[in-house]
């Protein structure tokens, strides 16, 4: 999972890249000892669907197929849930979600998601015969942008081949957008419509937790010499990860010497939430991302326990969602709250910057930036030093 | 006012540029002819300031002081008028606004507009010992960005000189954002604070409405032989822009061939509007602002009003505001409709994206892009032809 190439990411020097070099060197000096990029790359891929049972859709991609895939992002699967309407992934770096109509790929580390693309839309497309309709990628910039590889060592690069393979693949209109900050705290989104469709009603969105500065009581609890299912559901239970949603039946896996993965499935066979944690001092990180379709005040209960259980110094939070789930959130009243609105976390933390895009039809995203109230000083309790992480062969 | 380099715009290749690369291969197609760059570059500075009357401010910057800063921007002062708490100034190239506690430059075409911030700053700082609060620079995305000169050929290299000036004058910390699709229509910001100061309730808004692809019979009202303020005040007339805020004062003149531009100033001497008017259809342009404190109906009626001026093919409205606005624009109901809110203008024009920028303390920055439902098919009428414009010197 660790690859520290000497020079820098390949690519042209650019814009963002020399805007983001004061940021560098800064982060560069904080880290002398190695450093994992907890921060997820992510794409999500819709497809069109007959809704017919008998229609496996992008469900009848082969479990070998998703290894080749996989290879080639330089990940493994290391468990597979098969639900009702999803099939869910725990990989070495993060988490795969197939429904019939939508994939998501969520890899983290130094991992090259945007390698294994153009082989899974080709196997999508020409072998299983499926229709695109969406395609959308994105992530938070990275911690340590220095440490990444291949297309992934810079925003023009990513976006050159996602240009380029939508283009192959049907769509020539994709574009790339920064909501926040260029030199600070942002998020990097492409958006391609093969499709045009209404969207609108489809009550689908998602909602993604990134936290940062994790304090050592979190973090310790991450921690372990052995990698079972008994330390990582031991691990699910203690630090309140199985509280977060009433019923969710949770899929973990742990790491040695440190690191935590789960995917959990809620009860109606297609709701999620996935956890993946970077307990390392010198880059502690936890996700947390939820497409469970509720009201405005179990969601943003939802994320009030995500990051209780974390207690971030810092975090950034998502949405994507249709204008069905923006008028479901918003309730008959129109009073319900959005959860990237000012002042859902007043009393702990404080909102530093909202970004938000609508586009034209169905969509909007959003991504807000939050700062803990509390003085941060760790206490220094636990070992700093981030070192390779093994998967226990019981996966 | 024209300069064409045969050589592109200066600095590194970068990623924002190499994203916009296949955008204007696309625009030097279309355009064989000379074109002329209406898209504004635009500074606004905030200083401390007294209150009392006495206290000049930013307005005991000199005549003479203004024309040498200008000087390095490459434009001149051909208008100005001095109103109550305002001296409004008409440039070649669009305006500049000067108030005892704010200074709003806009320029066009080629002009260098960073060239003269430095000298600014140190005028106003170090010789007439005013104090920095807030620096904004905006601009939305270029026409003809192969056109532009200096520091203005990139992004990296605007913001580059931002930050260093800033710096130099107290403030490291500020930054750049760009508001929608890296590769089409965006609107570029940079933001500094030099002090931590409460800005929410001063009611301090801008509203900016950049219109693109007039049609013949709005465009043939801005071309003329000659330029006086009595043809001037004619186009002010015959196209409706004295209609536009009712009792407004338009201070207006012309160019020939083409091209108009005006201030106006409204009942309070603080509140104006200005407008330019770049009318050759090879480059079709005009740039509504205006600072005026009003009800959300009012405000919307005066957009609904400058837009059926120039009816344009396509817009871009900006809008940065105060939380004391906002909630005023929002009323007691709380159901007064922002600028930029979908569906303002959905009898003529189409909503493309609206987005928004929130930040922590005070301020919020928003950019929509609305196409018109008609089918746009130019009778050309109008000869087409952008040749070198003069301003008479009558002004």
């Amino acid at each position: 999972m660790y690859d520290f190439p000497t020079q820098g990411p390949p690519g042209m020097a650019s814009d963002i890249k020399q805007l983001m070099r004061e940021e560098r060197r800064d982060s560069q000096e904080d880290s002398q000892e190695p450093t994992f990029e907890g921060t997820e790359k992510r794409i999500e891929i819709d497809f069109v669907w007959s809704g017919e049972k008998a229609d496996l859709g992008a469900r009848a991609i082969s479990r070998s197929m998703w290894d080749k895939i996989l290879a080639l992002c330089e990940c493994t699967i290391v468990s597979h849930k098969a639900l009702k309407r999803l099939d869910a992934y725990i990989l070495s770096e993060s988490s795969l979600f197939v429904c019939a109509d939508k994939i998501i790929i969520k890899t983290c580390g130094t991992t090259l998601l945007l390698q294994g693309l153009r082989t899974l839309l080709d196997h999508a497309v020409n072998e299983l015969g499926l229709e695109l309709e969406w395609l959308f990628y994105s992530r938070k910039s990275f911690l340590f942008p220095e440490f990444q590889r291949g297309v992934h060592g810079s925003l023009e690069d990513e976006v050159s081949v996602l240009r380029e393979v939508c283009k192959d693949f049907g769509c020539s209109t994709g574009n790339a957008y920064v909501l926040g900050p260029l030199n600070g705290d942002h998020w990097i989104m492409w958006n391609a419509d093969f499709k045009e469709v209404d969207s609108n009603y489809r009550y689908d969105h998602n909602l993604d937790i990134m936290m940062y500065d994790l304090p050592d009581d979190v973090r310790s609890k991450f921690f372990s010499s052995s990698a079972s299912g008994t330390v990582a559901d031991g691990m699910s239970e203690e630090s309140g990860i199985c509280d977060i949603y009433p019923g969710a039946v949770v899929d973990a896996i742990n790491f040695t010497p440190c690191g935590y993965s789960c995917n959990a499935s809620l009860d109606d066979g297609e709701s999620f939430f996935t956890i993946h944690v970077t307990p390392e001092e010198s880059c502690s990180y936890a996700s947390f991302e939820t497409n469970v379709r509720c009201s405005s005040e179990i969601l943003v209960e939802t994320i009030r326990r995500a990051v209780a259980v974390f207690k971030p110094g810092r975090f950034s939070l998502t949405h994507v969602a249709d204008n069905g789930i923006i008028k479901e959130l918003r309730g008959k009243d129109n009073l319900g709250i959005l959860p990237y609105e000012h002042g859902v976390f007043d009393t702990d933390y404080k909102v530093k910057a909202t970004s938000t895009y609508r586009w034209e039809l169905d969509y909007q995203a959003s991504v807000s930036s939050y700062v803990s109230r509390r003085s941060l000083s760790p206490s220094k309790t636990v070992s700093t030093i981030a070192s390779p992480r093994t998967v226990s062969s019981e996966y």
